[in-house]
């Protein structure tokens, strides 16, 4: 069964580990979310993209939600010495994977090309794309004026309210062969919990990729999204208040309408915490799936994974056998 | 008193050690070779500069001759794991070094106010420039063809023969307004003991940095130079079989006869070790010193450095107190 993800970081990579548990190898793809990429210190950083690939090589660290497990900070340690900022953190082991990708994007490699040997080195048995090769950097509005994403996600921490969003470069972005093949060989596609806003808008905002899921679901594909936000909090991060300063109710509903609007999605999996949500979410059209969604460890993350697998199946039944070619 | 010291690596890192001791601060100047830089993980690497700052920063690897003490290789390490080349390990801390200059690089600024900044952040109470801006980089040719300098210096651990020498880019590099400063404000000028061909070769073939020293030489300003190779023996690295392979005689004898050449140096300060050597020397035209020049430990090169401060003061008062301005 190839099950194709599109993922943030944190959130992503918990859903994308449980996928990767139930799965044969090779059956799982991640495209994952680079608008958060940031240059620092001359290395380009993709935050999300190494998040996914630590969490399902096994190496993420396990407390912080970033970065590698059994990690020092001798590098940042020295940097400081020299003066420079260091408010994003970044580990000696971590500095190697941007060192080695920054190295190859000098010397004219796609990012594709990075993330996948990357994967292999670290021995992933999933394919982790970016969702596209060009740069795409998410900017946002607060009060303050426009700022890089990590300049509010981790500089400011999140405090400034977020008056608009912009995915800077989207639009002469495009869809890598990869991320088109996966999208048409996948037999079910499912939006992680992350961020609707700043970790699956970006990959949306690629040209032609709402395209690509759609048509994977006008051929029966089944597209599922499962929400971040559960009792009205996001599980870790701003979503809840951005969705809120953005004008979205700040639910499991806001959710399910953003990407019911978008027609992209035929289930909507909700925590049963926000079962009472679930009549609202069936009037938007879309289907519902009411199941604990908190991923803490590695064995729920496998039960959410198939709870998820097991409606993506639902759909492919109900669409009955011709819809498999 | 101010001194400019021309220095390649660990035996100019010596010196100019033994100078700063002698010297108030702010009085030495280092010239310091760049024709060994490298590009290597998408940072620049200057291990020559790197070893001065070091060394007159107090933390070098007494052990080593390069890098910082106390070092961990974390980086390396995690790097090997990702299947690159490690054959030029770095370390840790000496990594934010490179990182914190390849950035600066990046933004448009000059090597040369880089490492007044690392100096600054490090505490070295002298100035360390770089001999030039602009990019040099020395390539040897051996029977097996030319190779990128660290590549036969570190990589194949300056086995081959050397069969010629370029200094890359030395043609469009120039005098920098503070290597100019330093040259022109300075009581004495100092050739370090390092390798004649690789690391003060290049300084030299910064076109009108020889003749920005003999304009100093003719006001008066003496010039000395200490000889690297000892009882026919470099102290470190490959300068003797260098010098035999290019057809030089491979002894402080040859060194001299180099620098003499040039109508560079007024003194040529040699070991015990080589005092026979010191009547073809002075046939050469040039005063001798001859003293005890290797520096084991910190107090050998206070004593070398001091020797040298006196033959210097000798020229001067020899060369008559008008000279002074």
């Amino acid at each position: 069964m190839r099950i194709v993800c599109l993922a943030g970081g944190v959130g992503g990579a918990k859903l994308a580990e449980g996928l990767q548990q139930q799965l044969e190898p090779g059956e799982l793809t991640v495209i994952v979310n680079t608008g958060d990429d940031l240059e620092l210190h001359s290395l380009l950083i993709c935050p999300d993209l190494d998040t996914v690939l630590y969490t399902l090589a096994g190496i993420a660290n396990p407390a912080q939600g970033w970065g590698v497990d059994d990690e020092s900070w001798r590098v940042m340690d020295q940097l400081a010495l020299l003066g420079e900022d260091t408010w994003f953190r970044l580990g000696d082991r971590d500095i190697a994977t941007h060192l080695f990708r920054t190295e190859r994007i000098r010397r004219g490699e796609r990012l594709t090309d990075i993330s996948l040997a990357i994967a292999a080195a670290l021995g992933v048995p999933s394919n982790v794309l970016p969702m596209a090769d060009e740069p795409v950097r998410t900017r946002v509005r607060t009060d303050g004026g426009w700022l890089d994403f990590q300049d509010y996600f981790v500089r400011l921490r999140q405090l400034p309210e977020v008056r608009e969003v912009r995915y800077e470069g989207a639009d002469k972005s495009t869809v890598t062969e990869e991320v088109r093949g996966a999208l048409n060989d996948a037999d079910a596609i499912m939006l992680a919990p992350s961020n609707p806003i700043v970790s699956i808008g970006p990959i949306l905002a690629v040209p032609g990729l709402v395209a690509e899921v759609a048509a994977a679901r006008a051929r029966g594909v089944a597209v599922l999204a499962l929400s971040g936000i559960v009792g009205g909090k996001a599980l870790r991060g701003p979503a809840d208040r951005m969705m809120s300063s953005l004008g979205h109710e700040p639910s499991a509903l806001g959710v399910a309408r953003r990407y019911a609007a978008l027609g992209l999605i035929d289930k909507f999996v909700l925590d049963t915490q926000d079962a009472a949500l679930e009549g609202a979410i069936s009037a938007l059209g879309i289907g519902t799936v009411v199941t604990n969604t908190v991923m803490a460890d590695s064995s729920s993350r496998a039960n959410v994974a198939m709870r998820m697998l097991a409606a993506a199946l639902e759909v492919r039944t109900a669409a009955g056998p011709g819809q498999d070619g």
